[in-house]
């Protein structure tokens, strides 16, 4: 059995004279990359920059729909209709994929942001508004979800192909979800204990929770955090140490 | 030789708790119809009621993309790149085309809205953007543009379909051009009048101008401009004449 | 002891081209208006009409903040840091006051709107924050709150003049809270039964619930909801019947 | 007679998660400061933030309205009515001085920005209606102004206290305007030569254009440009040659 993992990061946050992130860097060391759609970061500029360095780069490209919030950053729970979220990321997914057919390119997948990405994780109501737009916008697309989340369950009922997300750099809690940030062991600092995570899950396909504990867990794609320089160091390291123990780094719709 | 002609009027200017326009009294009487694409009017849950509402009535959906600027309603020259505003009409594009997609119906045009309508009309550069990124995104769609503008010279050189569009209620100067706004005479107020200028322009090709000249005009669609019940009475009206008269009334894109 | 009560309603939530509410119709009818200051609704170009029309009405001006959510009408309640709510009306309040020093008028008092009024009422700490701000911006100045609401409380040690603010056409329940609108009887429908409960409540100082209970509440200003003819007859028609009554029907900030 | 210049930059130019510039080394090196009111940048964190820090630094504190334009920074002109401009500039104006208000000091100044700033230099509808908004708002404050520009005569006839202002680091027109940025000479690169700039323009109220002739010109206050280290190391070093010449490097509205 081929043993793959994808590594995957975030991209397009720019907005119009802000600069965010350092996408030339980080784009070359990924295989897939979550480009913004203009509602909590990005703009059809940096959308159309983006989607060419990505193709430019050979990365998958994904959209990254959020709640409409710029100011926030799309990271504020914002209570509002499953019909209008089911709208606005109908909305963001097609005006991400016009900018993959203007350079020739598919849309891969989709992976909701930020405030977005949370809720749908454990809402059900989100997760199925989430699903049905993706299903309805871009049959057939690879949709990124919280390993062993509500949005894995919505997507694979609305027909679609989920990539189960895990993070390198977070630590886990006995029932699987992610220590919160306010806690003070949430985060992995030293990068090779990341990158040992990393390793037993997706050999053992299980993590090593807080409590010392084994959990399964599925690991297609592995997020990337962070900006510039780090970050790219980082994937560039583990994606070795990754193909040194026989493990193809891929994008989730790449050949074999 | 068949004469034929196409209806069309601006809809979905709606926007969150702000109702403009009755789309619901006025899709039933034109052929084809311009949905505004969330950056001058409209948003992702208008988008979606509008085009389900031009599916239902039968009629053919194009996107109305403008200048990002709700506050002014798109009508306010905005001093920008021709990249912005080529990829800022991919963007709006692929936001409508995919509520198209979700209703199973195709986007049939593009019309450019106000400002940016208007300057596509006389600025050759802007004309191009706009002609570039409709056949990059929409390939093979029709582009609506004031008859005899710069926009139709632009749209037919990037290999798109040009329906050229003329105005039932505004008169002409000598040289072609609609009679400013600040003039008494702009705005043909008697209906019957009104008719009688679309019938010649159809029937002869020409239309008399202010001055009792005659010019030659290309009516392939008329704009059925204002709001409500006033707009849907004439657009009505003016389509028993046309049948009476035995021209075809009908979208762009409908079979013979 | 004088009996005196306010009549108050929302304005200037117009945007661009956009029209809501008919303020030119229903400031003539209240005593005190509270104006939108760009965020959920309202531009700076209607903020100075409004305030214009509403000096030209001697009606008493208000600051109407709101969650910075145009698309959502400030209905939506956005998950946002105490900070943040305090600076948002701090500069919402300095907008408004901007438009009053230009007409020559004072801002009487701040009305939270919808979301954020509602969310006040119930968490102190966003009450906290809202008076804080009104308290830092507009020092003396009157702060509307729900009757018996977290934000009268707040609002008092914040060392501001609390207007409580009741219903007309709403039913109440034994606790002092408002019927769900998701029930049947939340509205009170018949126009003389919602004048009947304001006399209770300025005469009594009671309420009577849907149970028939009688509950302890201070009616110092009543909240004139809808838009247009209906709601500026209402007023009309409750005042008529309060000063017949012998109720002042005034202003906070006016003289006895 | 005593010769005394400002030194002035932008600030509080970030927005929610986006950060531009670096106003804490920055502000320090200069003596007054144009803060960003949330229509072309900043946001009203980023306004009480740098509000705070201009008092903490005894930085004079100005407003800097521009279009409501934040995908163009400001910087693209927006065609648009004095009426609007006008309301828009006592909007920004107001929200700011709030900000003031809860810190306890005065707004100083106001300085137009980017597109605003550079219409209402040669554009004299635009330049009264800022200077109008700019007197109605905030009565008594100073007017920055391109030195010798039409904002300059519009905001004396207003009545206001106009801050004429020149560039250390652009060149001159033989008649006063700036070198365009097309033009290959448009920039002074080389520190020592801007400096020296700046000091023939406040000791002999002239300077040496591009032509090598003498044009007269009024300097009150000198424009930093740039973000961080190096903007922040040229304010000192000019700073230390100005005080070494016998100038008083002080806000303009600092006491003598």
């Amino acid at each position: 059995m081929i043993m793959r993992v994808d590594l995957n990061c975030d991209a397009g946050e720019s907005f119009g004279a802000y600069v965010l992130g350092d996408d030339e860097l980080l784009l070359p060391e990924v295989t897939s990359v979550n480009i913004a759609c203009g509602f909590h970061a990005g703009d059809h500029n940096v959308m159309a920059d983006t989607v060419k360095l990505a193709r430019d780069t050979n990365t998958a490209v994904g959209a990254h729909p959020g709640f409409q919030d710029l100011a926030g950053f799309g990271r504020r729970l914002i209570d509002t209709s499953e019909k209008d979220i089911y709208n606005s990321v109908v909305y963001q997914l097609g005006a991400l994929e016009a900018f993959c057919k203007t350079q020739g390119i598919q849309l891969q997948h989709v992976k909701p942001h930020g405030a977005l990405y949370n809720y749908a994780a454990v809402n059900a109501g989100t997760a199925r508004a989430v699903a049905a737009a993706v299903q309805a916008a871009v049959p057939g697309s690879f949709l990124y979800a919280l390993s062993g989340s509500a949005l894995v369950t919505a997507g694979k009922k609305a027909g679609l192909n989920v990539v189960q997300e895990v993070f390198a750099d977070r630590t886990y809690q006995p029932d699987g979800t992610l220590t919160s940030r306010k806690e003070a062991n949430a985060v992995i600092v030293e990068k090779e204990q990341a990158a040992a995570q990393v390793m037993e899950m997706i050999q053992e396909r299980t993590v090593t929770c807080v409590d010392g504990s084994k959990k399964d867990i599925q690991a297609d794609s592995i997020c990337i955090h962070g900006d510039g320089k780090q970050a790219a160091a980082f994937a560039k390291r583990l994606r070795e140490l990754l193909e040194a123990e026989g493990v193809q780094v891929k994008a989730p719709g790449a050949p074999v």
